[in-house]
């Protein structure tokens, strides 16, 4: 069950979050809400300007601003240099977090070579095979299955009926929701005359540190070397990673996102949801990618790139789609005349 | 095992919904079949006008059809006024639905402090956490983990390795299919300088009556509010619905599409497979988008959406393609023209 | 644990995969690695001919390729017709797969109605219920749940956390990787006034020898009749199959692709990443369809098909974007301008 939430002093607050405080630092924050919802006992924010009178109105207790707006506001504010950093931090000291117990459910199926820290908790129902290790502080949630030579880090935590196949290495404050699957076959197919053959799938996964996988996220194992993953990596959910790509640090990639096998991206690449990245492709450091792109050749510049055409009513759509099915032509005929 | 298939007679079907019969009410039938293999002791229907021919070669016991379509059926008919409703409703009578036995199955590991309505099947290698409450005649198939404070409304049914992660309310007669992930983490960051700062996810997910969660779909729990899917909601496989999204009721979500964070879809909406909704929209009520278009803006009006290009040979598509890299200077150009 | 590693001499292999050998039959080959990585213990092998002076500079003890590259290469060669063939089926010596021990796991729930082949290897906190039946030498891996009235074929292997629903029939020799959903119902739906009535899936799956499903993928099952793979069907991961579709032989699907209801695919095509394909629709043998690109009509000769733009910077693509909103105005403009 859940613990009864936890209380703060405002001057607590400001202290350990080095923030400024404008207001009685006796004051309590028992919760965090909207800006909307929130009541006297509880903490808000305001980052986005446009929100400035909804802030205005708002019956939080007190609120998390940026100093220029700290004039806008009548009751107790903390003031910050990045208000949504400030409040995530501040947020996390309200989430309610069941305290894993170390040690392995007598439900969870351990192989007798698996070397699991003393301090690690594996949940209900886990299967670990042979030659496995859990690191210190890790936490397996119920239903997760680590096969044959995997190993995770101190402090990681695969929440629950996360899948991790053969040769996935996790460093430390991993976090890995749900369905995600680990190191399953890269897509690697010989074509012989008729039929196909499978090419093994002979390399492994690195994960680095503080990344975090999203729910029913597949991240294949590479051919012959690593896919790998560099620290802070960001997964939304049901994203595809296949075999061989290197995602760098600090990119973080929104839902349905898939790059396919051998391609590279840079650090801090914003990658927008549904978007697609060709094979073998080099994307360079600081890309932006919008949604439901597809990339089909590489990228050698920081920036954003697009593909795609606007959403429309279907009928004006039809005429647009229609005439792009001749859109050479098209261009033939302006040619023409300009000829003419 | 299957149990034999129950045997109707047409005058039974007839007066149990409400259909008028043109036959034998004696002759009887043992399944449903499409018109093409349907043979004397099996029910089909016409529904669509272009099936009709095939309908007159039909070797079906009967048909369920339309009074208009009627004089064209030799053998014994079915009248309705949606022939797909009324073949919905009776081809439910030859399902093979194993029963669920009450109680729980002794591999599952349920919390003590769960509530488990006496009536509930908790099945095989299910886990159950603490604070949760599963309804009366719920059904929880293999290996379904519930975390923490989740609710479970009567007569609901996790098909199978149903995950529900926390702060999860289903209401009744919701069907979840396996794979689904409900209640993970929003993908809630804040760039702080060099790095990422996870911000907790605190909200949860509801979920109303009646509603249909496809295989391998990801509903994450709100940032602070919860993410709703309000009654008659119908998702189908491979879905994401990110936090804070509000889903109108009995809007139907074909395969693979995707809802991003906080945006808003309105009541009897369809939206096609493989489409995406960007952040922070609202889509007005009876709002159809085709499949894999792009919705990047709010939609205030019933009708049809779309995005996208035609499909054409790929040499054609090459041509057309690159003339869209450079279609603004082509307007430019017919502009000029046009000032000559 | 990984058992040592095995080795093999030149001459073994030559003799094995009829591969003409230019070496020492005597020399050894310890494993397989790219030939950038490549060492005089490990085999390599030249396909790509863009990677031949990389072939020239590798270190790797002997390297597959072509007779006609052979006069590139200094040290040992084996000559093939195919090289990625010859190499696919090399490497699949030095992969380690752990044996999987015939039996039931003590922690599987088997019901006593299952028949399970005593070859058969049924993995930790598997589910197989009523009247499913496993054959000779099919291995479960951990987490699997098999629902009523399956049947799995010889020598066929469920990686881990593989569900099959109900009514699901695989070939021999098929592979299904972790979170693969096969047999769920299939999305179908009648709407009545104000409200959907779900439509009772009837059908099945039916998947031929020698397809593989990558992770997380979902099979819908048939409505009234089956949903078929034919044999040697190859899916990536996350793909999306609904009810009634019909997969040709030997055709591959890229990751995140999806077929919606009742259409039909050839054989040999090749359906490219987060591509679509209508519902109903027939697509021809030997078709090729472009990542990302949607299907919206049947397609009857063998070829390439795409849809979309290319990426471009996004101010570049703005104006273009803009432009293709009155792209039907555009062409009337120049229609005007040419009865000038």
């Amino acid at each position: 069950m859940t613990a009864p939430a936890p209380v703060w002093r405002l001057g607590e607050l400001a202290e350990r979050f080095a923030l400024e405080l404008r207001g009685d630092a006796q004051q309590t924050v028992a919760g965090v809400a909207t800006l909307a919802l929130a009541g006297p006992q509880q903490l808000s924010f305001l980052s986005n300007p446009q929100y400035r009178s909804q802030m205005q109105a708002s019956q939080a207790g007190v609120v998390v601003l940026r100093a220029d707006d700290a004039s806008l506001r009548d009751g107790a504010a903390l003031i910050a240099r990045d208000p949504y950093v400030a409040y995530a931090r501040i947020a996390a000291l309200f989430e309610p977090i069941a305290a894993a117990t170390p040690g392995i459910h007598p439900s969870a199926v351990v192989d007798a070579s698996a070397r699991i820290d003393t301090s690690a908790s594996i949940g209900p129902l886990c299967v670990v095979e042979a030659g496995s290790e859990i690191g210190a502080g890790a936490v397996l949630g119920p239903g997760c299955c680590v096969g044959p030579d995997c190993s995770i880090g101190a402090q990681s935590r695969l929440v629950a009926r996360v899948t991790l196949v053969t040769r996935v290495r996790l460093g430390a404050r991993v976090l890995v929701h749900p369905g995600a699957v680990i190191g399953s076959d890269g897509f690697g197919l010989a074509f012989e005359r008729d039929h196909w053959i499978k090419v093994p799938q002979l390399g492994g996964v690195r994960i680095g540190d503080d990344c975090e996988i999203g729910a029913n996220c597949t991240i294949d194992r590479g051919a012959l070397e690593d896919t790998v993953l560099e620290e802070d990596v960001r997964l939304d959910n049901q994203i595809q990673v296949a075999h061989n790509v290197v995602i760098g640090a600090h990119t973080a990639m929104a839902g349905c996102s898939a790059v396919a096998g051998s391609a590279r991206i840079g650090r801090y690449c914003l990658i927008g949801g549904g978007a697609g990245i060709l094979g073998h492709l080099n994307i360079a450091d600081r890309v932006t990618v919008t949604a439901m792109s597809l990339v089909t050749h590489s990228i050698h510049a920081a920036g954003e790139y697009s593909s795609g055409t606007p959403i429309q009513e279907n009928r004006q759509w039809r005429r647009n789609a229609a005439r792009f099915r001749r859109l050479d032509e098209l261009a033939r005929r302006v040619k023409a005349l300009e000829k003419d």
